[in-house]
């Protein structure tokens, strides 16, 4: 049994790195994949360039380029990184073959040691080839596997892009070196639109623009991957986690809660405890005995759904519960809400029988589709099968998995113009259905997952009485929405820029009275406002007109209402609308009964 | 710097066990506490009697009555509490004088030696005074303090209850001891009132109606102390809280939310780490940092507040909070919901001006008073203030307490008809105000608090921008409603004997056609039901009528509506309200607009 980490712990609560509109089984060994690979050694050529003393770690390609590892003799100027570039251009001009060779192991070892690459030494010395695999530009030799492009000419479009530090093989105990990022494309236009991307990107970056917009924050003394939620930022997760529920309600689902801890014992069953006890928050009681904090929550529902003895006439079961998972993450891997520390997931499983398999999965797609599409994203589907060279890995009778596999097929076919089936990518314990969203800026991020389970019903003994009156393992279903609500507010902060759609809008309004005179007319507005159901915020501070609306504009509230003489008369109110020059003058129905302000 | 654990951890999440119309402060010393002392040496009487070898422990008066351990040298018989209570009747009957002897140290541990009483022997050795209080009844002595009642006579009503185990001093490394329980009262009315209650508490006993009723269970693989929620019981428990956060947005309050965990330097700045670490579920990370599962949320709210600098005129804040919070309690002190580890908090927390404090206090005491209200409990206060002997107790200026408690009383004067004043019973950091409600069988369960707080303000350094310019501590104010959810659920169920009000009942109508004939008519029922938001279910299962209406009477559903041909032609339902024998036939849409469905 060959469990992922994703299986278990629900992958759409994991943080994944940016795709450039590509499916990711198609970059490794690509010709992009190549490209950059040349550009790392390029960028190692540059810095041998810049100190002849330079010690080379090594230099893969990534999914957004490539990088360096470098650990210099001399210190890097501010103009370093251009001086490479430079370098790496007239390299390129150059059009040099880049070659492969293969070097004795011994001749490798001795050319590594004179050389003093201490690193590249203790890679060769993890290898087990006799014959050493070195791809060579010019006088430039460096181990590695490859693949490469044919001349340097076919890099066109280079650019390095930031220095970081990064541990020697990733432990704290070994030196600090010094990483260089880069990427490369085929074509300058091509960069220049990634170029572009990234810098709108930062812009919108939800760590800066999350704490601006006064939606969330950390705290030193509560601890990095554990953010607060203002009050802003949980009317808004409020108001997606409603809106999941809705879209659940209508298909039948209930709501159940759970505490965040447990013996160890329901770990041991589930299999966990022996799988993953390191990314567990583990506690010892007073009493000495051993609790932890559910990083999942299927456990704790099979409990649930195991409180009585169920006839195939009450199933389906479907238990939703937004509540928050914890895992141990290593501090190097927290960055802002996309990887958290306590992570609250729109969690739900369903208990049914084989035959109500495919209308379940059915009903959460429509679910899906229903959430993705209200923010504009667009929604590609990888279908997550099982590979049939190697039944051995799997759970469950060839016939589950072609059965279930065929209606995913059938279901994908009928529903999506965007899907591609991905052998070898599902969980051992079933097949599943992940969705990849493209944001605003062309980003595609993976967020909600179906997944097919035959195996906690097994090892929880979950069953019901079939119409022949025999016990049956229920099948269960894990599908999250959103996933991690930290994740999913990341990308929404930078899909929007922090324009958020009037219903989701923490706050909707700002009322500007023009005077003190005005104040009066203004908490007229603001009863009518109120019992409306409407957020607002009514600014009657001393500062000029001009002064709070461009507070209001910063803070990108949708609506500014302004009341004045000629409002309070007419009994109307001056609508600037977010992004729009124009003011429109309306009455108060009017206003409160616009679209916008309700999803 | 003296804190109780109640102060600091919200004390409106611990157990309270029953008091009897009783204001604890009256109880201790008072006539019924006499009674009870003497009702328990006439129990050592009984079972010395029984077993002339018994070995007698402890024999204490406790709030409900009293109860005494022994260590039996002869198995006790079904009989053998009847056969104690024929001993004490007629010790009673004799009337005999209790007596007080001071017994030199010396001669007091020999006898004990002799008779081979040696836990009284293991008490003596405790006590350093150099003579021995003992009190006498006829030929048998018992090493004790009193206070007791002059004759046995006054000793008229008994009754032995159960029977426990527990250890000698609560240590697991000490014996078991017997311990039977027994209560007394000054008239046979007054016992038999409170036996009825018992015997009615007993059926009502949430233990067993949570789980009859499908709204919570425990497992054995998640722990003791950690309920788990069922779709009922979620229902039940959104209802109420949003039932209280409807009460705090008409006051200004706005949602925040927090992780359940906290490096324990937040702790350590509170000062809660020092004092209650013992409580705390500890977290050991990979990394080797130490972090804690909260047990209350100030100091995370605090940390909110604290994220940017607040005006006089931005004042107050008022975030509310429902989570969980965790506490280390021992496994003999759970008790189903009344005390759990993992306690749901309807928490909130506000930060004001000194002088906005009364006008906070007040409006949170409107929101006590509404929602207890609302399920006919009846409520008692008590302000607890400092004690003005003993200024150096707490912190804060004389003038703070003097004012705020002044304030407090002026308030209560003109809001309660039944509340007093406890002295001495305030936070070191602050007076509050505690609430006590009375449920349908008499008993007083201490529910709601408010407590004032200048502390923690203090050391996290909480201020605002007041009007002079200068930087001024803000005050804290905690208050939560129900407290613990769980434990407010475990009155409810017992106050309602689980016939709850059909706008809080997690089902409110049970649907059931007459015969397989009238399942579309049910259908066209149901989808109206649907729209009108009334929680309901169909049962058109093979059973009779009749066991169908039994199922639903035993579930406690407020109504039945049974549907058959006279309803389908005339488009009605027949409407069975729970408790009243009459059927009603009513149109669908004079039944969907019944009151009671609401609250």
């Amino acid at each position: 049994m060959v469990a992922t980490p994703q299986g278990w712990f629900a992958d759409t609560a994991k943080s994944v790195t940016i795709q450039i509109s590509m499916k990711p089984e198609s970059y490794q060994g690509s010709e992009l994949y190549k490209i950059r690979h040349t550009a790392a050694h390029l960028l190692a050529m540059a810095a041998l360039e810049y100190d002849p003393e330079v010690k080379l770690a090594i230099g893969p390609p990534i999914e957004t380029g490539f990088y360096y590892d470098f650990q210099f003799t001399k210190p890097l100027t501010d103009e370093a990184l251009r001086t490479f570039e430079k370098t790496i251009s007239r390299l390129i001009k150059q059009d040099l073959p880049v070659v492969q060779k293969f070097v004795p192991r011994k001749e490798a070892l001795a050319k590594a040691k004179n050389a003093g690459q201490q690193f590249k030494l203790e890679l060769m010395n993890d290898l087990p080839d006799t014959e050493l695999s070195h791809y060579g530009i010019g006088e430039f030799w460096d181990l590695c596997k490859g693949p490469h492009v044919k001349r340097t000419g076919e890099v066109t479009a280079v650019k390095l892009l930031n220095i970081a530090g990064a541990y020697w093989r990733g432990s704290e105990n070994n030196p600090m070196l010094t990483r260089i990022y880069g990427t490369a494309f085929k074509t300058k236009k091509e960069l220049d639109t990634y170029l572009a991307q990234l810098e709108e990107a930062k812009k919108r970056d939800h760590k800066k623009l999350g704490p601006a917009l006064d939606l969330f924050l950390f705290s030193e003394l509560v601890g990095s991957g554990l953010p607060l939620w203002t009050p802003r930022g949980t009317v808004m997760r409020e108001l997606l986690d409603g809106f999941v529920w809705q879209l659940r309600r209508e298909k039948g689902y209930e709501k159940v809660e759970i505490p965040h801890i447990t013996k160890k014992d329901l770990y041991e069953t589930s299999g966990h405890w022996e799988k993953f006890k390191d990314d567990l928050f583990v506690i010892e009681t007073r009493e000495g005995h051993q609790l932890a904090m559910k990083p999942m929550n299927c456990p704790h529902h099979s409990q649930i759904f195991k409180r009585r003895k169920w006839s195939y006439r009450d199933l389906p079961q479907r238990y939703a519960n937004t509540t928050m998972v914890y895992r141990d993450e290593q501090s190097g891997e927290l960055a802002g809400l996309s990887r958290v520390r306590s992570i609250t997931q729109d969690d739900a499983h369903i208990f049914c029988r084989p035959d109500q398999v495919v209308k379940e999965l059915s009903d959460t797609w429509d679910i899906v589709e229903a959430f993705y599409g209200q923010f504009g994203f667009k929604l590609a589907v990888r279908l997550s099968f099982h590979d049939p060279n190697t039944p051995e890995k799997y759970l469950g009778s060839p016939e589950m998995w072609q059965q279930s596999e065929a209606a995913l097929t059938a279901m994908a076919k009928k529903r999506s113009k965007d899907f591609f089936i991905a052998p070898g990518e599902a969980n051992f314990y079933g097949p599943k259905i992940d969705f990849m969203a493209e944001d605003s800026l062309g980003r595609s991020w993976q967020v909600a997952t179906i997944q097919l389970d035959v195996n906690l019903p097994k090892r929880f003994e979950l069953t019901f009485v079939n119409d022949q009156g025999h016990d049956e393992e229920v099948v269960m279903i894990h599908a999250a929405i959103m996933g991690s609500i930290e994740r999913f507010m990341s990308i929404l902060i930078e899909h929007f820029a922090g324009d958020f759609p009037a219903w989701l809008a923490p706050v909707q309004v700002v009322l500007l009275p023009i005077s003190e005179k005005y104040i009066e007319y203004a908490r007229t507005v603001a009863d009518k406002l109120t019992e409306a159901g409407i957020r607002f915020e009514l600014d009657d501070s001393n500062e000029s007109l001009g002064k709070r609306i461009r507070q209001a504009e910063t803070q990108k509230i949708p609506f500014i209402l302004v009341v004045g003489a000629k409002e309070e008369e007419d009994k109307t109110v001056s609508v600037r609308e977010r992004g729009t020059p124009e003011q429109a003058v309306e009455s108060l129905d009017q206003f409160t009964e616009r679209d916008a302000l309700r999803r």
